[in-house]
């Protein structure tokens, strides 16, 4: 079973944690979900967690102490061996959300379902004070993390985003194996391709029928249809990602869609659009 | 005011947006936040809102016709005028949370932000049927975003943190103005740098100090040093960031900075590392 630690000044924030597939994993035994309040960890009579920057400027920094002695009482919570080396089977992973961390991708969903135990660090303000980072670097696996390119209050919202993330990639937390193998951004087939459209029931809804190709029952025309589509999708809203997908990955008929969509190889081999983009 | 909606099968994944920057914003009434349950707009015993997806396939697809219902009752209880031309201040902006959409940017947080109304309609399961994307593409503005390259459960997530960046943009929601200038990512001196490491009280914490520069009370010594970290990080994490950055933005110093950290303007003046670059 994975441990996850959140240590937050805000708990009520990580209600979702009870809801949905993470909370029936929860409830299911296959996640150990602990949120803790900072504030526990404060000794003044205000539970004062945060003071002015060093420099000066605007904002309020995290205080080291009450950081400190949070992680430092999660991380004995564990099951002894804290001077163990290298299997870190008692170790937790420390996840730090921040705005200047290295881009939370899929493959780092997948790399950090793979460990037994990660503590999540929310900071507000302006974050954390330095040396917290510092000092667990040197004894534990610490990846300071952001979840995209904009500014946020606090860190509780990408924690939501990455618990969601990695306990889907849970042995047995989705019903259906299969369900991750069309996934945006999954190995196989569609990597590096959006999904297309989907549809169900009925087949007219105001006035708005399905493609033909889908009622066809036919099991290639139905997956080539939803490859171009794929393809139609990821040149209009992501680009980025055709340019850097290895080409040799396009077979015959998806460089013809990609070429009737104004996309042919560079020098390089990779695609671009011919004309610029306006887009962009 | 700013109106939002969120449509939802999971109302209290919601809860945070009581909670924190955008809990005392609606106390204030600076917004006027309404979370609403999809299946109040089915009519089955068993308040079906999914089917299978024509095509066949793994996963299931949301139904049509309750989003249909859903909007169509939220869009009605708007101020009237839903046939008013031109000016939508009647008409809310769509929000779809989709790994398929373009990316949620902090300038589109920005540009969301200046909107009166914008309803989310964070789906589960494989997505909405794409004709109800089509519908309202006709008669609203329909923004279809991505919060970065990962796959979650639902839309909910997303919606959390698209509503925290936009609702901190909203006119007296942060305290204090300046707050918002050395945001990473925000326009000025420091965008396309990630900020650098914050201190604060104690100056020893676990025999770590911080550096002397932050106690010499010299303003623009500081300013250079935060400037050089700024650059150290994001060659660090994000050199993505630096790559696409227009090189007329630094100074003599800054490449001077860049220079040291390995970094050297190209054939185009952009600036790329000097040897390839182990981490990406």
């Amino acid at each position: 079973m994975m441990r996850l630690d959140v240590v937050t000044i805000f708990p009520e924030y990580l209600e979702p944690l009870n809801v949905s597939l993470v909370g029936k994993a929860r409830a299911r035994g296959q996640l150990d979900v602990r949120i803790h309040d900072l504030r526990e960890w404060t000794h003044d009579r205000h539970n004062t967690v945060d003071d002015t920057p060093y420099g000066g400027g605007p904002g309020m920094v995290m205080k080291p102490d009450p950081w400190g002695e949070a992680l430092d009482s999660i991380i004995e919570s564990g099951d002894g061996s804290e001077d163990a080396s290298g299997d870190g089977g008692a170790r937790p992973v420390l996840v730090v959300p921040t705005p200047s961390g290295k881009p939370f991708t899929q493959q780092l969903a997948v790399e950090l379902s793979e460990k037994p135990w990660l503590v999540f660090t929310p900071a507000r303000y302006e974050g954390i004070d330095r040396r917290v980072i510092e000092e667990y670097g040197d004894r534990l696996d610490v990846r300071e993390v952001s979840i995209g390119d904009y500014v946020l209050a606090g860190g509780e919202a990408p924690v939501l985003v990455m618990v969601e993330a990695i306990a889907r990639l849970l042995p047995g937390v989705l019903g259906n194996a299969e369900s991750h193998r069309d996934d945006s951004f999954a190995p196989g087939a569609m990597a590096d391709l959006l999904e297309g459209p989907v549809y169900t029931k009925p087949p007219q809804w105001r006035g708005r029928g399905i493609p033909d190709v889908l009622l066809s029952g036919h099991h290639g025309k139905i997956a080539r249809w939803r490859r171009d589509e794929a393809f139609r999708r990821t040149v209009l809203n992501r680009p980025d990602l055709i340019r850097r997908a290895d080409p040799a990955a396009f077979d015959k008929k998806d460089r013809e869609t990609l070429s009737i969509l104004g996309w042919a190889p560079g020098p390089d081999g990779r695609f671009g659009p011919l004309a610029p983009d306006v887009e962009e």
